[in-house]
């Protein structure tokens, strides 16, 4: 009988996980991360450093989010053993709805409307219509390639910008360096949705705002460790952009006294873009499991040539 | 020379109007409402009653809206000259931005995100994703049409109630009162784009939100005309409906003191779901009378039959 030792989600969590996996997977044994310190498998986020290294049966890791840098940042992870990005099929529609629900709220308006609900306020204004609104995608993975998708049926020209070409109808494909200086010079909302490595560290800052047309709108759905959140406030005072959504920051939770929460251009979501539910997780790792033990390979894996 | 009478944003509108006909349609004399009595054609969106019919010269009406109910509740509005509903391209695409938001706002907590925002708390919560939620739309006319390939684009599985038979792929159709029983009880997020007849009148009201399945949720991006707005309050109040987003209301400007404005399930936006620009309408103004003065017939025009 196979063991799967989890941290996600503290006690609480792992309750809700033994659950879903006790009905999904009957023969695999869960087990707490605080009562035991080694499995055949572990479901994690963001492990003690050096935890991992120490559990000799060890088989394979599976991230417990589509980006795994909570677990690589660890310097002694094992780098031989497989280490699977949680993708199950409704993560990347998730990240769909909600990048499109952001896009639709910022042509539509929708911090301003809000705030106007809050003071009983009616008053209409003029605003663009997806067709007249280029926008640009930083990350063409599973999940940038549904939101193109999606966006491009609402309505909205649709560029990417990714390492490898990706052949996606009805996509402008930008690559490398001058492709993203190029995508930049004509994107009127940006959308980052980028994995986490060092190259793309404090990408979202002063430089790479100031190369969008002005009053661009800006939304951020990967992570905190994308964006100089600095840079960011005062391009929205300064007029650069013109309105912005944040679902991630660095540290989070955002403190309660940061500027962010209170700018009137910027909505703040809490880390919630693509968050299947635990169901839907332990399903996708049930189901790796049993590829494994049939003798097959579980993917997506983590790449270490490109750190996602 | 051809001459438009235009009642349609007061005074100020009157100028941005005439600045887009000089250019669209040079050929044309714009004129001001309480400045003439007569002309050839008239644009308005809520005339006094008994000014169209004094008219002498008067060959088409134009609607300023999509809906002309604030036209044809005049008595005396002259029935044998053409009536033009306002529907330029651009208008069921905005009108589908809308629904899209206001779908996607509904599944995604915008409401409560946008409450905790503002007492900057950072808690994330479950939510559905959209194949999870049953849409139904009342009116599948150019809007509604438009509005269900977007929806289904999203992800969402869609049902469309209408007088006939439109056969769209991949939406379930319903007819008839029947029909509406069937497709109501199986819709858990109901959408309103009905038109204003006096059939459609305070359609939403409690016999109707009791055939929902319970916590069901509701737009509407019709008219106010349509809601019963205290029976929509009891049903969030209830349970019965577990978010609402309300684009109309009867009267507007919703009242300050409303207890509405309030209600943190309900999402108030000021009657902007299909706010085509006024140089898109005036386009589709200038068409039209092309059309006219070329000898054909414009279109779509209002069906007294069937009251839109």
């Amino acid at each position: 009988m196979s063991t799967l030792l989890i941290k996600s989600g503290g006690a609480a969590g792992f309750v809700e996980w033994q659950r879903h996996f006790a009905e999904l997977a009957p023969g695999l044994t869960t087990l707490f991360w605080d009562d035991a310190t080694d499995a055949d498998y572990a479901l994690v986020w963001d492990p003690e450093p050096g935890r991992l290294a120490a559990m000799p049966s060890l088989r394979c890791i599976f991230g417990a989010g589509a980006g795994v840098d909570g677990i690589t940042r660890d310097p002694d992870w094992p780098r031989h053993i497989p280490l699977v990005r949680m993708t199950p099929a409704g993560a990347a529609q998730r990240m769909a709805e909600y990048v499109g629900w952001a896009a639709l709220h910022l042509i539509r308006g929708g911090r301003r409307m809000a705030l106007q609900q809050a003071r009983a306020a009616w008053e209409d204004f003029e605003h663009p219509s997806a067709p007249d609104i280029r926008v640009g995608i930083m990350g063409l993975g599973v999940m940038g390639a549904r939101v193109a998708q999606v966006l491009r049926a609402m309505g909205f020209p649709v560029m990417g910008w990714s390492r490898s070409a990706k052949g996606m109808p009805g996509i402008a494909e930008f690559h490398g360096d001058a492709g993203l200086a190029a995508m930049l010079a004509q994107t009127d909302m940006l959308i980052c949705l980028l994995p986490a490595t060092a190259a793309t560290r404090r990408i979202l800052s002063a430089p790479l705002l100031a190369q969008l047309p002005r009053s661009a709108m800006l939304i951020n759905a990967a992570r905190g460790w994308h964006q100089e959140l600095p840079d960011i406030l005062a391009a929205l005072d300064s007029g650069q952009l013109s309105q912005a959504v944040l679902d991630v920051f660095d540290p989070e939770p955002l403190p309660a006294e940061s500027p962010a929460w209170a700018h009137p251009k910027l909505t703040v979501t809490p880390h919630v873009a693509s968050l299947p539910s635990r169901r839907e997780r332990a399903a996708f790792v049930a189901q790796q499991i049993a590829v494994l033990e049939s003798g097959g390979t579980p993917a997506p894996l983590y790449d270490p040539e490109h750190g996602y």
